[in-house]
């Protein structure tokens, strides 16, 4: 894939502007630019990556799934039913047409001014389909026209793209009940991309996701095992775990509302299962059971290496009519105060000093940087920091990322840049922000002689690839 | 007014220092530098602008009334007896001379460097008097002479000022049981200069404020309704509103300890009226009072489009004995920590969907930029951000609300600078303080090619001028 | 002591890299740079200096007792019996040899990137001992015998050490029960180094402190007045104070979990005592108990003139079983959110309006410079700002704390720097540091004309001697 500079990306797009630190930076960047992309977690369909059937249309691609996108849109009126996204149960009576989505999205494209959004959709205008004028309303059609083009030829197939963008692993999400066909698939034919999955519980452990007593039947009747009891229930997903192991896990991730774990007896926590279980509980049982099921995860983790990723403080579905109209994921999650400290200690204090165990963790509350995690991680084995994520996977949020952290847990207790998407389409320009960011964090740590160069470029190479790989256990 | 160098004020001041940014942002600058100013929320007293009578000397102007002034010098051991301000009810035995305050004020000054405060004021003392060596102990009885001659002159009286500093629309604040007598001077007077009123319904809906019970028996009495019932004080409240728009008002603005709102029935907010009503609450009844309020001045201003403005986070008169010799507003509030994702969702449940619905959110507390307010104004399209408000209205504070809020609620789901102040000189230099760091701001995402240069002389307008005119409906 | 280069450190390091504005830093750190060194709060050892014994060797003396330097060794898989700390109670069966342990440190020290650590580090390496070359697994046998040769030399004995770090004064910090012995010693020798005490009673104020019960019979013994009273209790701790006073101690130092004070009633402040002296005290009570004392201490400060210090948010000894193992100061304190408004109230309602009374507060949660301390600190005068601290006692931390905090108190409100440290050679590397950051951030407000350059010196030096002086009242 050229990498030449059009009319939409600048070749030293955010990259300091202070000429010494620009220099180094530019270097720093060109010796990390062409590594291959490790993606250990993200959020992309691997039914893609299966059938390897071509996308449909620029909004189906590019609009319609990205709440980063919607969202912003909705925050200045737009409904998402003019977006094509449809109620809940209730198709739209006329279909908005994908173009008419488009041109309503090129129309409202100067809102995204200032956010990562605009550099990645700008980097998939540019370096994907050769997109040199910027998208307004009078070139939305244009656009959409170039876009759905290239969408229907051979290079532009899901496959051809991952290899095209130089992806040398890439990990999906999928629930415990998820039968990971797809996966198989793919491990079954003859192109050899490296398609992993990753062991996501919330479902099956969290007794407020929704439908969680019936997951629990369900995963009862996946496994044979009898999940009516702590025991069974236990083992059940013990076995899943496995199955996912040999479909190329290498990790776990729980999306909790807290940080809080718990290290309960037998006993309290077998009675804590038969209460959320029976679905007539408090919210305080409902917490107190996922913090439990942190510390038997860990548990299954020191048993199995599977490595642990926890992100916590979302406030999902704040918007109820909204939630009520749509479901879930349509951009009102919004993140709270998280508290690590007192939270992760009854896990840290059972399993803290377990060699082989790690233990990544992730925020949306950056006050947790400096104060909580960066110590955190600075002290304990089993720590690492997974990087700014979410609302802060962004220029600034990456640069106050490496400001907090640095000073405290250095660069060695980081694993390095994880996309987190659903949008295919964006991982090259996301990884492509990351290194540069990272790369003028270092060029800053060089040019105030707080760094040798040759040091600065072996953090660059570890930032990218090998610090992913090592935490992950690529 | 000319706006040529003078010894204490630089043309770049303010501007990013590296050269290349520099030379964007002064571009930046220079096109919008001249556009009026408009202050659509402020603490000026009307007074001024009804009468035109001249300010009496440099002392009562500049320092008494200016509480930023006063608790930088109090901090350091200077009482406030010594700056002329009298304790309640007991005026100083021995008047202080407005002479021997300036010349203390002047003794202490540098206490202000690195302080908005100090920019704020060397902006006035060199652009307005044309003052130009420091103000040192030595210099003060100087600078005190030609201050005050100016003072005198009918180019320094209220509407003469009010015109040369080029403001197009400035808004007072006022208590819903004040009779906007000099709103309505103003108006029928043959001067066109805009002045309008804000409603603060604090004294009548915080059953905590002063005589707050007293306040809504004399709502009453304003009013004709029966305020002695849930659904007459409604009413009251209803027709004050409808006064205050008679006078130019567009908006609300309440200063809650809290973001707190609830959604409360009908009958459980009259049966809590009456509690708060009678004396005898607690303070969690007032606080649900307050932010049932909040509710019902939402579901007031669907009704009569007035915008809401809510800023919460100040622990008021932390100081209680200051408090009880010279009662409120001497310096002594401090901001606490505050929180707004559970706090607002009740009230953005009833009425986040209201396409007509403007809730402006300020905050004191900057943790909450990046992890709540940014994200909830990305959504809610009645939501936008008020301007880095009071202890942030400065250059660092300014530069850390748009680092932390534009990647996650970009720069439209912003409304512009408010000056937020009672200091009425220095209102043009806190516009250009807020214009010079926008410039910067956005002269680095052009530095960094993460925007165009057009984009950004677009949006540096759209901060000066646009985004207030249409969040505050002017 | 020379300051030329060496291969390890950079004449410019740590100050801006643009031109212009490291030129105005250069300029103001030349002003600065060779100023004697104020140490007021510290934790070397005074009998280094009673007894000035030589080191005994470089593992001994920069790595077994720095904490920040096993902590990251440990959060990487280094265990702490590797690096020769010896488990409470269990002697190591075979002792780890000290160039063994260095070699271990040499291995690692890529880890240290980008920290304070390996700023001070390579300073003493550099500019004390004379090493040009990196520390790396190659040259850890090197570093070893150079700096252990140097070590036994009379130039390298602790008195000669802090006469050619050109130390004016160095505070140490002890608890009330200890004998200061080693004081009284450096005050009788013929060495005209000036190292004083500093008044630290948690040990005899804080019901959780290990031996608490028994700390407070010994203090009866020792002073002869009965602490089984309240106030004998008040009557002992005061002849402590005094005992201080008389070796040379001007403050006193207070780590307690949170900010919390109290005012209680004597009657109520007995019964507490009591209850906490009983061994039968809850959590909150030990809690109100610290709240109490802090204001008992501001009370006796009133009388003695002794500038108290504050440093709530730790959690101490977070990992429990490593703290079972090895006991306290491992490397396990972790910070939590602190909160200064509220819990300050009772004490500063009290004593806030003495004239003479001084109260430096710290902080290991940075989102409280900005809400919370400048804004106490700028009102009142009994308040000074301690320095960035602990794990913000680093160049990205100084800077935030000068960016958050002088907008709103100003730099007189802040009190210089503190190494905090009990590692004696990194002292003139953490004042060089500092010294560095400050410059660099004068000289951004110079380069953007918001400071005059003289202005800027002049607080330079506040910063580096003055504001030290004064608030510690040497």
């Amino acid at each position: 894939m050229t990498r030449a500079s059009t009319g939409l990306l600048h070749p030293d797009r955010l990259l300091p502007s202070e000429p010494v630190v620009r220099g180094i930076a530019r270097e720093l960047y060109n010796g990390v630019r062409d590594l291959p992309i490790i993606s250990p977690h993200g959020h992309t369909d691997p039914a893609w990556f299966a059938t390897d059937t071509p996308f449909a249309n620029p909004t189906d691609l590019l609009i319609t799934p990205d709440h980063y996108v919607f969202r912003m849109l909705f925050s200045q009126g737009v409904r998402l039913e003019q977006l094509g996204i449809e109620p809940t149960g209730q198709p739209l009576d006329r279909a908005t047409s994908p173009e008419a989505v488009w041109q309503l999205f090129g129309d409202h494209y100067h809102l995204f001014r200032g956010t990562p959004t605009r550099m990645w959709l700008d980097h998939v205008f540019g370096e994907l389909f050769g997109l040199e004028t910027p998208l307004t309303s009078d070139t939305a059609a244009l656009y959409f026209d170039v876009i759905n083009q290239r969408l229907a030829t051979p290079g532009f197939r899901p496959r051809a793209l991952f290899d095209a963008f130089n992806i040398e692993l890439l990990a999906t999400t999928e629930a415990p009940l998820d039968s990971l066909e797809h996966h198989a698939t793919i491990q079954a034919s003859d192109w050899d991309g490296r398609v992993v999955t990753t062991f996501r519980p919330d479902p099956v452990v969290d007794p407020e996701f929704e439908g969680f007593a019936d997951n629990v039947v369900a995963l009862g009747e996946l496994t044979g095992e009898d999940t009516a009891t702590w025991s069974g229930y236990l083992a059940a997903l013990r076995q899943r775990r496995a199955f996912f192991r040999e479909h190329g896990a290498t990790a776990t991730d729980h999306g909790h509302p807290t940080a809080r774990t718990a290290d309960l007896s037998e006993q309290d926590s077998s009675n804590l299962f038969a209460a959320v279980r029976s679905g007539s509980f408090t919210q305080e049982q409902a917490e107190l059971f996922r913090a439990q099921m942190l510390t038997e995860m860990a548990a299954m983790s020191i048993d199995d290496g599977m490595v642990m990723q926890l992100h916590p403080g979302s406030f999902r579905n704040h918007n109820q009519p909204l939630f009520e109209r749509f479901g879930r994921d349509r951009g009102a999650d919004i993140p709270v105060a998280t508290e690590y400290v007192s939270a992760l200690q009854p896990l840290l204090n059972r399993f803290g000093g377990e060699p082989d165990f790690t233990l990544i963790l992730f925020t949306l509350d950056e006050t947790t940087y400096s104060r909580e995690l960066a110590p955190l991680a600075g002290h304990y084995p089993c720590l690492r920091l997974g990087p700014a994520w979410w609302f802060h996977d962004s220029p600034e949020g990456m640069r106050r990322f490496r400001e907090q952290t640095t000073e405290t847990a250095g660069f060695y207790n980081t694993v390095g840049f994880n996309d987190d998407t659903r949008a295919f389409l964006s991982i090259p320009a996301r990884h492509d922000v990351a290194r540069r960011i990272d790369c003028g964090f270092l060029a800053r740590l060089v040019a105030e002689h707080r760094l040798r160069e040759d040091e600065a470029m072996e953090i660059a190479h570890a930032l990218t690839v090998d610090l992913a790989k090592s935490a992950y256990r690529l």
